[in-house]
């Protein structure tokens, strides 16, 4: 809906690194700045535990590397900066050169809403070096943090097995901005509302909200609180009804929601918020039953995630929606996915790819050379195996994954990284918000429960099998010794 | 320097969670909205399982507060929302009356930087229930996550003990503001400096950055990287020096800064990133010291907190300058501060105060009543208790705190919050945040270190003593018996 540009109201050319501007600054004068290079972005781990992630951030990417510029403000900034003898770190060529890049990468990425494991391109970025290098922070932080929220909203709504979930997190997020992404990535994971209003505007979420306990606490009396609020917004009654006593309170509730039903308004809900949400979600079902709300929701929030959500459904909870905040907008469990970005091969001067890996004790951790893709690989509607490969190469059937996995060539098979720029112009349209969460929906129904909430039932979860073509194995092999006997 | 307005390119008044703008239409609907109502904005317990907080967010709430109005814009996406009815959630008559709200609130506030502890009001708002109701929201994100970032960076540099700490979170916090607002904050709490170019451009905050990985990668050559990195920016030289093998980059680090020093420039530094910190940096300061530089920092990074610092200080690490990104900017081991914003008190019809508290079965939880102030009590430059009480009351010599402690009028004290706006026009002039950060500085030193570090060292950290006034504390109990009766 509203772009990144529209929100701040500046260019955001300078958030990034600053390491990122003094090398680009070394590439200029090296006279490496315009050879062709290529990155990948992807995560070692998938987080929480779990077995997959929800691609998430790739709307916001678009705008960041569509309103690219570094403008007379960022220019006059970087000019002020020194070095350790106090004299410019930029030089006046390198700042002219600055000002006149004008973004010409090739971008490919995994489109948001993807379900996506460890060591997978996100994003490819392909074109000249300096410019691959001076997008890559902006370009972390958010796929990071989107597709790590997507991921935990993802898992939070599969605790609540279908029933709705509400992101409440606004009060507890990580700044402005910590907190709207944070909405917009939750409802692509699969929540069905914020409470978040500029959110909503901005995204086009649906929103929800009724009163706290300082609307009750105003009052003093809670029935008159109640019929307050009701003579407002006959609507839009959920009434909160733990302010004193929980039983007590929805005894209130019920008292005005029959009065509502006079008027020709029906009670929407009951809150709970603290307590034993198990028992006092059984004992609220049976007083609104009793008294003719079969069809009023009870809405739980207090701290809750996928697994005190998960321990709540197990006591027998008649809780039918769910209001989670703070751990899903921070990630509480772990509050940042480790996403990074390597480059992958860089364009000699005789004109071939000059493959590159980033070495580590930790094969695991050795990055996949070339240009990479990443092929998905099915049987009717169940995803079998993706294979990453190096782009271009023949995949025709007789050959092999790494493991000697033959991949038969009449399978479906879709390949993950799809055009979003081509000599920095946008190719790519990106969906609605909406389409992009019935993407992870259906995406996910591709995958077995078994691995999707394996982590619950086992301490090593089932993995889903993401494989090299032979070709990439065999040459981030030669790479890898190559470096070791140099 | 720059406001909020100038970074986001919109007002933020519909940065609030729904439910606050349903009640207010309520409040409006119910003749309440002008009472005058008293909010705190406090936390119930120190983060990070530590014994102190450092107040922060102040001037972004300045911010936030001064640009508040509900523009046309806002207006027409409030009246597209419904209720289970289909019809608007808003009557047009509220509409009006929120695009009329011009800001009258008394706001006082801690300054940013102070030292601050559990239950004390670090907010106190003050003024139309209705405003004081449609504030909380954004309030709360600001204060709970700058004081949360400020926090936790004083204890990574205490940790440190005075070597210079550099934030270098970006590319893994939580959204575009979640790193601009943790690179002030971390800054606030004591950091040297960030890598975030951009937040040094609005914040002022020192930038700092050499190269990555990615350097050396580029050229295959290390010895050549770093050659190629000094031609460019010979005042500006941290080599990184991992990417091969850290005690070889040592040595082509040398080489190079021998090269250097003859065109007439100093190494600065070089940079550890894996391994053995501690080992590899006892090393490397015995190299660079026999080849004559013993001035050159050794950086080192890898996800570094306060916890691994203290164990690499215990190791021996030869480590002089911290890089700390992903644990600092998103407070990993704990992402969010639970602050909350409670009704003290609220005008009667007959124009006495009504003074509340929210309930809990948890006498912690309760909230206190009243219009509040601390007062601060100090012997010389030492620190002694903290005093809440209720604004206005007697504090000369004789009285007491609930414990029966009697308050010495010839102490020197203070009281911590200070007007910040008056009848909604601003009061208080926003110190430049190098200001704030040496409050910060000087503020800690008037606490022991056994309080700050305690729990480093105990199971059960020492505790500062705060304080109720005795007649803070009768009123307190007094309505909660009061309410409890009946």
């Amino acid at each position: 809906m509203t772009q990144l540009s529209d929100l701040y109201g500046r260019p955001l050319s300078l958030l990034t690194d600053l390491y990122q501007l003094t090398m680009a600054s070394a590439y200029q004068a090296s006279g490496m700045a315009e050879r062709e290079a290529v990155f990948h972005l992807f995560f070692r781990k998938e987080p929480f535990g779990g077995s997959y992630a929800i691609a998430g951030g790739l709307s916001h990417l678009i705008d960041f590397l569509r309103d690219l510029r570094f403008d007379d403000d960022a220019i006059a900034f970087l000019a002020t900066l020194e070095g350790n003898d106090s004299k410019p770190l930029f030089s006046e060529d390198f700042l002219e050169y600055l000002r006149g890049v004008e973004l010409a990468l090739d971008i490919d990425a995994v489109e948001e809403g993807r379900v996506v494991f460890a060591h997978e391109p996100l994003v490819r970025v392909r074109g000249p070096l300096l410019q691959c290098q001076i997008v890559e922070t902006a370009l972390l932080t958010i796929v990071n943090f989107q597709t790590l929220i997507a991921t935990k909203a993802s898992r939070v709504c599969r605790a609540a097995r279908g029933e709705p979930v509400l992101e409440f997190g606004l009060r507890r997020a990580q700044g402005i901005d910590g907190a709207l992404s944070a909405s917009r990535a939750a409802y692509l994971g699969g929540c069905a509302a914020t409470s978040n209003v500029l959110a909503s505007q901005l995204y086009g979420i649906p929103v929800r909200g009724t009163h706290a306990h300082s609307w009750v606490m105003a009052f003093g009396d809670e029935l008159e609180a109640f019929r307050a609020y009701a003579a407002s917004q006959p609507n839009n009654c959920v009434f909160l009804v733990d302010t004193f006593d929980t039983i007590e309170g929805v005894h209130n509730a019920i008292e005005v929601a029959l009065e509502l039903r006079e008027s020709g308004h029906e009670l929407v809900g009951v809150r709970l918020d603290s307590g034993d949400l198990a028992d006092l979600s059984i004992r609220t079902r049976r007083l609104l039953d009793a008294a003719g709300f079969k069809d009023a929701a009870i809405v739980a929030s207090n701290d809750l995630d996928d697994t005190t959500i998960r321990e709540l459904k197990t006591a027998g909870a008649k809780i039918s929606v769910w209001g989670v905040g703070t751990k899903l907008v921070t990630a509480f469990d772990q509050p940042a996915l480790g996403g990074v970005y390597k480059l992958g091969a860089l364009r000699s001067e005789d004109g071939e790819w000059d493959h590159r890996v980033k070495l580590s004790d930790d094969l695991i951790k050795v990055s996949n050379p070339g240009v990479q893709q990443v092929r998905r690989y099915y049987d009717r509607d169940a995803a079998l195996l993706d294979v990453i490969y190096l782009d271009g190469a023949d995949l025709s059937a007789g050959c092999r994954t790494a493991e000697g996995v033959p991949l038969a060539g009449d399978n479906d098979c879709e390949d993950l990284l799809v055009p979003i720029f081509r000599g920095g112009s946008q190719t790519y349209e990106c969906p609605s918000l909406v389409v992009s969460r019935e993407l992870a929906r259906s995406d996910l129904a591709r995958f077995p429960d078994s691995l999707l909430d394996g982590e619950v039932f086992a301490d090593s979860p089932e993995r889903y099998r993401v494989s090299l073509h032979e070709d990439l194995d065999s040459l981030k092999r030669r790479l890898v010794d190559e470096h070791r006997r140099s």
